[in-house]
């Protein structure tokens, strides 16, 4: 299976394929048509059919798709099929609900460390996971294949983090500081910045308001 | 202005820019260049200038942008020249965090009420707004000129809530419930799927893998 030449929106599509075959496995379902998936992820069978044909004979026609056998490879294409150890660095709010969050242990994310520079939150532990203070991190990291870092600390430290990191062996941040890190090409960033999707949703909101009224605001 | 046939792409780039611009208007700086800008954004003059030209003259040959006019009419476009009152439904650690978010407020977001089905939060205070029961949602939304609700609570019980807003005059939704929300059509849904975020990240981490040692996991 070569999967090099998908394009960038099909991968994003991925994960709400992965998330609605798991859900349908939970339910023992073993075989859906393209069709029947149409209806329930409310998207055309034919672009159902384009996008997983990505991936080469999963479906054979007038049988349907093998749920278990798809999410699986879809799986492996996500790199879900191995457990990645990972770190959060910031025990605010924030960090502390995705420590708490249990779907991200079943698609193979192992919360290994927390780390805050709040000698308040030292030993205080998160679903069996306590706060150590930030002087440990990289000897943390090195120490225990860890191959993530969750960055949830306030923008105006974030630099300093990224510095600190760019000398590890991670291989991603997921990075939910809302500015932009630099980091040696090796570790890959994905960004996570709310206050921008919060604008995507207010400027649909005012277009939507735009083209009932025809005004603007 | 006509900003109708912006491109989704120019759009999704425009909170970028206007955080970008905001720093530099916090800064005291009153014109930049596309040069400078690209430097400091890191993505080519050409790109600036091509998405910018979008929204017709902000900038001058020669002369550079004013940081603060470029900064407003973005602003104009992403909906932020007007307040928008919202409430957070779900007030567990993620609508905590949320809830603190002060650079929202920033952005003209106004955060008006706190909703949980949980009484033990009853009347609890976070950012000197005080958490509400469920059955006081309706009326509040209502009666308040609640625009938009931020949906922090666990994918089980989004339907049942999704149901209630329906009969709202809200105008959007941001959703972090890992779950596909079905809400008539004026009502406008944003996602952020966080474990379709951390599977993205967890995809290019293998690919690398695999580009550098030529097998996959």
């Amino acid at each position: 299976m070569d999967e090099r030449n998908i394009s960038q929106a099909v991968i994003r599509r991925l994960p709400r394929y992965y998330r609605y075959l798991g859900e349908l496995l939970a339910h023992d379902i073993e075989r859906i048509s393209s069709s029947d998936l149409s209806k329930k992820m409310r998207v055309t069978a034919s672009q159902i059919r384009q996008d997983l044909n990505n991936f080469g004979g999963f479906g054979q026609q007038g049988y349907g798709y093998n749920v278990k056998h798809l999410h699986a490879e879809i799986g492996k294409i996500l790199g879900l099929n191995v457990a990645h150890n990972y770190v959060i660095i910031g025990a605010g709010k924030l960090g502390q609900a995705l420590a708490n969050y249990a779907s991200f242990e079943r698609s193979g994310f192992l919360l290994k460390g927390i780390f805050d520079v709040n000698p308040e939150l030292e030993g205080v532990e998160i679903r069996g996971v306590k706060v150590q203070m930030m002087s440990k991190l990289l000897d943390f990291i090195n120490n225990n294949e860890i191959e993530l870092a969750v960055l949830t600390i306030p923008k105006e430290r974030a630099a300093e983090v990224a510095e600190l990191l760019a000398d590890t062996k991670l291989k991603g941040i997921w990075n939910f500081a809302h500015t932009d890190l630099h980091l040696p090409e090796r570790i890959i960033v994905e960004n996570v910045h709310l206050s921008e999707s919060l604008m995507q949703l207010s400027y649909k909101v005012a277009r939507r308001y735009e083209d009932e009224t025809g005004e603007s605001r």
